[in-house]
């Protein structure tokens, strides 16, 4: 493989290490049979991991990816997943070879790597009890890339007193950047946003009924939120907690 | 005027008052020339008086209108009066008989009638600056309604610690009803509502650019509210005091 | 628990009442595992009780959510309950303990408190039979509220003299306020605000197809109502009815 | 030109009746510079008359336009005419020759023609004075299409008591067809076509601010209306107009 | 039942006509337990008959209210029934006495009163195959307010010589009124209506996939239509088919 | 039938080539009982063959339609295939003369006829593999016009190197016409276009969730292109197939 | 200038061919001061020239980026230019130099370079005159693309006959490429594709008004076409024009 | 003032530093008049400091809530100034007190306090030329909260080569986080992070014309990106350079 050529190529001064970084930062992918291209060295020029999205995808294929994958990096992180591509997996790998979390539908694979350490660190905070699902994939993602987690949940403004209460946690662990989850008129993000001195990402999530439901009112109220957030998607919490990862890592770095 | 004669009916015992009731509900209005059906008795039959929007009428047939129902009613609200209608207006009627509010383009044009007093007491609370104007005109209409009025003004959620400060008011002034205009994120009214005892009307307002603009994401965020509001549409000011005065005048009946 | 302990202070006269209101209205919740932060103060502070939205929440969760509200506040409303948490409830609770709505998926759950009698009355109409679903669930809540109930139903302008005889029932039985809850193109709220003289809340229903479905025409009518209204979110009976209630118990409050 | 060749072959019977239709129903237009291709015939086709969009079109090319259909068929209605293009109409043509409602920016530009009288009769009924500008556009049509016209306005459900207090004239008076014009919320359709033994046009008119303004409320709700009708665009008040005529001159053909 | 005496009255000479009609006009209806009022005398008042619209209601509550119905009616029009609704009308009722329409879920439930011949002709168009389901609601619906009916389908604009050829039926048997139902681009009724001397009815129909799917681009091609047409709800065919046998109806009428 | 009656005229000249083209172009379609009008000419007339949507229509039907087109046609492309239409085709074709693509639900039956060979040559690039399914669907429609194809699947610009490494192969094989298929934010087609000497179909795929989800995003992204593309409608693959097909025969064509 | 270096390479043989062209369509850009970089390789990469886009620029920059351009070009196309931007153009550049076209707000500058001709030929039709200012852009880029040009135009379906009459123009002269301009119910383009042998590119059109208003039921409706079509955006006359072209230039060059 | 207070107490220790942190995060705001209660102490409490937004305010109120702020923060950044208030502010203030960016209607006002220097370092890069007024409002954003800025403008991927070649810059001078301006389809956010190892903020601009227009497809592109980013509403320049700095500013601090 390409990569270790140009890291050998390295170790031997034949070429110098711009060239080297740009080299693997544009050239790398993995093909598998017809159907992917694997990204495998996204980490490397951008800071952030290739993950796997179920959703949509057959599930031998999803184990053959998760394989291509696991060769170059060791861990893989995979997304909504359904049932029988649970199975899939299930059956393709050890079972001390996955780490599930079943509210969010999220899985790593990994051939034994341990997951990073990078000191960066991430809070989780929802605003009731359904956010928990989207909330649990934003703290998957944060800590496969590293971070370490908080999680506030079920602290929404209809009972304002909770999330004052809770948020006392952060004297001592104070979070590099936060992901609040919020679905229905979504006002939380706004709420800790004026409250708390860190980058918040605000993380729609996909409940409630009429208008404005399905995470809408929640997107467009954090869109316009007169508080300072940015935003992602609907129920992408993926996005959220490795955007927040990201932004963590980079403090945590420079800590060093 | 038919009016009269069903009073002196029941005067003179020649009707009853049921009956009297039921033909004052259902039969009044006072045309005005071919443009205008006036349904005067609509205080006697909802608790609700009849308001003249002047948006999209000629500023004459405003005018004519206003003295039509003056004579039924001595006092006049006319909201959403532009330049050409206010001058119309302070060319026909003089200086002692209008009340203007000039940050919501709404005036009374009264005959030296003076407005009701019904004991109600109606708060109007704003998140920012940019949502006084269509406070104010919610402000008049409940104060038209007979109510005495408590206005709070840009205590919007990023600076939380501002509605807190000022709500103090409420311990010796309690509101029978609340109107809570914002814009924007509208995250204001499910925060009050989650704070206080009184029900609490939200008043979406068509500020902020972008996704959710002009009130649409304000006004969704009221509709998925978690708190318990009810809601009504975007700027409409006039409805949401006088439905906050409908309640409050029923409360202030009751105590009598 | 620390609302005793607020209590007894009060008792024993070592706390001003104003300072234990204060405190009761601002600190108190209730733990659930990890899942769940019960605000079971919010009828100290607010005059709405706290109702369980079953809709996303695990089966076993919602039984272990009623237990621990039931605690302190002996019955707890439960709507939007499918098939499999229904069966939870069943098995968790005895028959005398639940009271059923089979039309709109709500129940109530005591430990044999008796509910509130507020003396306030709401009356709750609709315009079809199938808007008699979520209709039910607004009757539920103003009821578990301490509210009387009067329902009319499948009175829509379709035919029109329906409404008309039908309302004669208000000529001995006023109501305080009135929940109207209508589908398709939602006319009945406006017609009843224009005839009846107390507030009305509008309910907009998901029903109908093609081009307004689902309640959103119904929704829009109503927030362009000419009439006045105050609206809730479509299908929102819970919202609609308690808030229908609140404005009731201020009225009996104030009557006695 | 072609229509009177056909027609001298009527009269000499070197062709058959329903081969000359025919032929006239396909075969005519008459270009106007290169700008234009008029559909003179269209009134032999279908039973509706061309009419001139004045909205997107030069002054000069309306009244070249206008020019080119009187030589065949006498009168021409224009509509949504702006200020230019209403001064290069009163430049080009004498003012006896010129009907103009100014209410609706319509005219009728005619070489003497007299207007046609069919029999048929058309009502024009609508919620609010802010719709008299459409419906008036509606009249306009429906007159120029032959039918006499019955006007009721201002009569909307918020005082319902007018509508039924107008309807009388029909009892004398019977309309063909009637087309309802209503703004806001879009009641009114509905409500006459269950009260009223015609068949109702619902004409969206837009007016009205926040959700569902400028007709969209109007005009789904008279989509999803209980009562039957059918529906033109928002403020397509020569459709309405011209179709309810349509309707009125089929019934009075048959009379005859 | 009233009925009954009003009609006595009459002929015994104790009220006149005018009276007579109007009391029936203004005031019928038959409960049927809780759940529904039925309108029966829509008929005589706004020249529409009462249907059922089956979705949503319980199937035994169906079967009430069609006995209910025929009591006053002898037929009554079931539509967009379903399964189980369908067999719980098998099992109430003789098969003599159900007449089905399997395409359009459609039937009718008789007490032996045959159907109603008025005379008029409405004709049925269809751009699709996938249409046919909702034309034939339309049908249904024409066909049971007392037309004979003209069924064309499948002659959509895609391969437009199909319609051309198929129109020349209407030669010998002229429409009084045409329902064109389309699905997709909603293209027909434009074309139709521009070469056909009868008032058209747009129907659009809920098939496509993609943007303006389910029908909304055909409901807004028929609204935007440069032809004159009016317009009914997505899948509205009862809608559709009533009003254009209203229309028919009337001409008939007129023709006698 | 009359193709062969108007080809044996031409033989025998008693018709010129201009007058036979024109008949066939605008006359001919195959009635298949009283549920469909194939229009069989179609390839004649425009350069597009008739497909069948298989959506919508019962299996049964489908069967029937097939076996009416290949009479004329000789092979048939049917879309959108579900199970029991599926089932269907199998039990009334012979295996060997049925291809099947079960990614895309697309099948050709075919009596023996061979394929077209155009000479043209049409790639389909897709940026992830979720959208394979409808790639897959505009190939089949290429090929069955007659055209090669090539294939570059999952080269989304998220890895752009990709997508540069894999475009070499049109160095040898330059495609005439480039359909790029592509959900989420729809960026491929821009970037494609924006590199590659061919005119660019954008495909939009309903993949995605949240705002701008089910390919609305993706169709946006397409329309409002910086780089020049036309695009077609979400999962629209035959039609981006067909119409590339369509530029890519009259290059191959003009080549000869 | 790097292209003549790179073309000198090629004459004298130190670069072969594939290399050259490869150099090209990657790496040529002018900078235009800070505010713009002009991509002036764009035709030799893709087959689109570059073209300015006035809207939104500051009518110095533009006059600045039409010299950067014209020094490598030749000529340079301007779009949607306003008043003061034309005013700055016809001072900066000699009249003989600058071709308007005043309809669509579209102009040509050059340095004496005539335009290009490469044989192929676009037809532009419109359903409208209110549709030509849109149809005039999409000429102005097929001409200055090098093709010669055919425009039908106002031949609707609401008079089907002119479009039929119309089209005989081209039995002489076959476009390689039909762009169809159509507003309000955008029905031409289904018609057109489905009569014509050519690839037709709908161009919807911003007009009409009420729902579907400012060509969106235009595009919906040519992306739900029946027939087969590609679309570009609402008013993207350049886009549907240069896009045409290129199609017709390819067939031209494989005439050749 | 309070501030001065706690300060004193900290010096003189009669408090602790987390008691005195506390106090300022939760309590201070400058009243202004009624108008406004200004949150002078966000800053301290969240890391952003309060911007004034220009739009919707008095001329007057802008300058008094100017003075009021640069009272306590001595540097005031107002946004989306129109003509009235920038005479206002320039009659106010002193020349060298105010420091405008005319592209994006922005400007500081302060009293002679320099900008802060935080060491962080924000990048501003833009699709088009168009994109660059709302790119500087983000610009003056991050400088004001301290960090230096870097430029890239109109290197959008129509012409990628451009993005690739400005790109080199970063090799000297590495952003710590990136906004990404792009109006249309909003590709460039979803290129530049799949490139680069920085958080991109994509800022969506709302130009374009058609679907998707004034910033509609570039917000939900953005939404929907493939590449992890994470997104502020529309235009929202402040906000987008704010969360930048943000970020930029603690990855600063942590490096010291």
């Amino acid at each position: 493989m390409e990569l270790k050529n140009i890291l050998r190529q390295v170790k031997e001064g034949s070429t110098d290490l711009v060239n080297a970084e740009n080299q693997i930062r544009s050239m790398g992918y993995v093909p598998v049979s017809d159907i992917a291209k694997l990204d495998t060295f996204r980490k490397y020029r951008t800071g952030f991991m290739e993950a796997i999205l179920a959703e949509g995808k057959e599930a031998e294929d999803i184990v053959e990816i998760v394989r291509a994958h696991n060769e170059t990096a060791g861990r893989t992180l995979i997304t909504r997943i359904n049932e029988e591509q649970a199975s899939a997996i299930r059956n393709a790998f050890k079972p001390e070879n996955i780490e599930w979390d079943m509210h969010s539908r999220t899985a790593v694979v990994h051939d034994g790597t341990p997951a990073l350490k990078t000191g960066g660190t991430v809070a989780i905070i929802t605003a009731g009890t359904a956010d928990i699902d989207v909330a649990e994939e934003a703290r998957m993602a944060a800590s496969e890339m590293g971070c370490s987690t908080i999680q506030i949940y079920d602290v929404g403004v209809a009972g304002f007193q909770r999330l004052i209460s809770e948020m006392s946690v952060f004297e001592e662990n104070r979070p590099d950047a936060i992901v609040v989850a919020a679905g229905r008129e979504g006002t939380l993000p706004t709420v800790v946003s004026s409250l708390i001195d860190a980058p918040v990402i605000g993380l729609p999530v996909s409940i409630g009924y009429g208008a404005g439901a399905k995470g809408e009112a929640a997107l467009l109220s954090m869109l316009q939120s007169c508080s300072i957030l940015s935003v992602v998607n609907i129920d992408a919490g993926f996005v959220a907690g490795a955007f927040a990862a990201r932004i963590a890592n980079s403090i945590a770095e420079a800590r060093k």
